[in-house]
């Protein structure tokens, strides 16, 4: 299996790096081939704007949406896009690494998928009709590969549960796992998550290294999870609502949108 | 009234660009006072890294916790994160306004976040005991001044409806106005979201705009959303989860953490 690791921690000497060598070891130790595109490291340009596009006319205005597909067709974007672009369509499996600043992945990982997941690459594609809404919750670009994340969390696992003041992790890894990564077609496995880092013993860090290691050891037969595609019957279009009729027990939110919906 | 608008959009020329200027007409013809950082003008630097702690030695690892305490505590952080800090300090009343792009803001806005809600400013801050876990989620530093989102989407609102593929919005921005603005204390009012603003035509921009001044003229009105404040009774601590015989009806995850939960 070819394994792409887009990592984001600014310190070599983190936990987030230590964990980041455990999970590729162990991944060649399974014979599989892993690249790591370690942002910090490669000094990653975040923003999207004009120098994106060298093709655009300076004096026409930067609409993002229409650039990026245009760039993107024409292969004119730039040299460090396009690189991972031909990363992840050469890998099987693709985990983001990162730890949780505020709810969510820090700048420098946003700043790559706002670059790289361009339209007409990662949206933007596909049939729109009164059968189909575009190739993306389930179809697209990355469809019949993999998807994990592995973060690392200051917080407890507590404040992260049900009823937790800070969400349900899962509900603050959905806009990540379901809009980002499923959106282009990738099957999501559930995240590795490792709480309380910033208090990590050396005691503890051997059992989490051992954990992380099983989750890359069954990495090719973990089951995703199991979000409802898009242009499969479950959805009306163009209003893209979950239909009436499909019963969701108790769940609410983004829960509805798994076809295993927690029915509890 | 003192109001901070932080603006993220990489195009002057841009609806989101018009709608900002929108906003800062209104709010100036009532008489209050606006400042706007607009973050791509400013070429604001996006990620967080070692140069922004001038006083960490080259020699130790970066800790992005400590060393951002210790930073903020000695007045050691960068001038520009510095700068933005005054002008939260400064203001009443703080707007982000940003385009959505893959279900959150855009990485400059969140490197924004990243740097200048330091610890010791926006987090980590107060008493950590059997009674207060910390001044956050409806108390710290920014208490008793108000929030709001402005936000541009390409989708449509169905899409983000209750049961929409995408996730409602109120779940979709709850990392950002629960998770980043209510945690150092800001009251927040409900979002101002366009749809489908890749395909405004001339004719529906004015309706648009005179909905967002609409919102402007009310915003020392408008009731914030009733999050629950952290320290007051709902949750259990350490454990900061909402305590059993809170009846929440049938909301589930985010929205339980509402005081006038849904009670579908």
């Amino acid at each position: 299996m070819k394994v792409l690791i887009v990592f984001a921690h600014p310190e070599p000497q983190s936990l987030s790096a230590a964990l980041c060598q455990v999970a590729v070891r162990e991944l060649e130790a399974q014979g599989h081939e892993v690249r790591v595109s370690d942002l910090y490291a490669m000094k990653w340009k975040c923003n999207v704007d004009r120098d994106d596009f060298p093709s655009l006319s300076s004096e026409l205005p930067l609409r993002v949406v229409s650039v990026s597909k245009a760039g993107f067709t024409s292969h004119s974007l730039t040299e460090d896009v396009w690189a991972e672009q031909e990363k992840l369509l050469w890998a099987d499996t693709v985990i983001l690494q990162f730890p949780l600043w505020w709810f969510t992945m820090p700048a420098i990982l946003k700043g790559w998928v706002d670059r790289v997941f361009s339209c007409g690459f990662a949206y933007g594609v596909g049939e729109h009709s009164d059968k189909r809404w575009g190739d993306r919750y389930g179809e697209g670009v990355l469809s019949g590969k993999r998807a994990m994340l592995i973060v690392t969390v200051g917080g407890w696992a507590d404040h992260y549960s049900s009823r937790g003041i800070n969400g349900p992790i899962e509900d603050i890894l959905f806009p990540i796992q379901h809009g980002i990564l499923f959106y282009p077609g990738l099957d999501v496995l559930p995240p590795f998550v490792a709480y309380r880092t910033d208090k990590v013993s050396s005691g503890m860090f051997e059992p989490m290294a051992e954990q992380l290691r099983e989750r890359m050891r069954s990495i090719q037969t973990t089951e995703p999870i199991p979000y409802r595609r898009q242009n499969y019957g479950d959805y009306l279009i163009p209003s893209m609502i979950l239909r009436d009729d499909i019963d969701t027990g108790a769940a609410t939110g983004f829960a509805v949108h798994q076809s295993t919906a927690k029915l509890a």
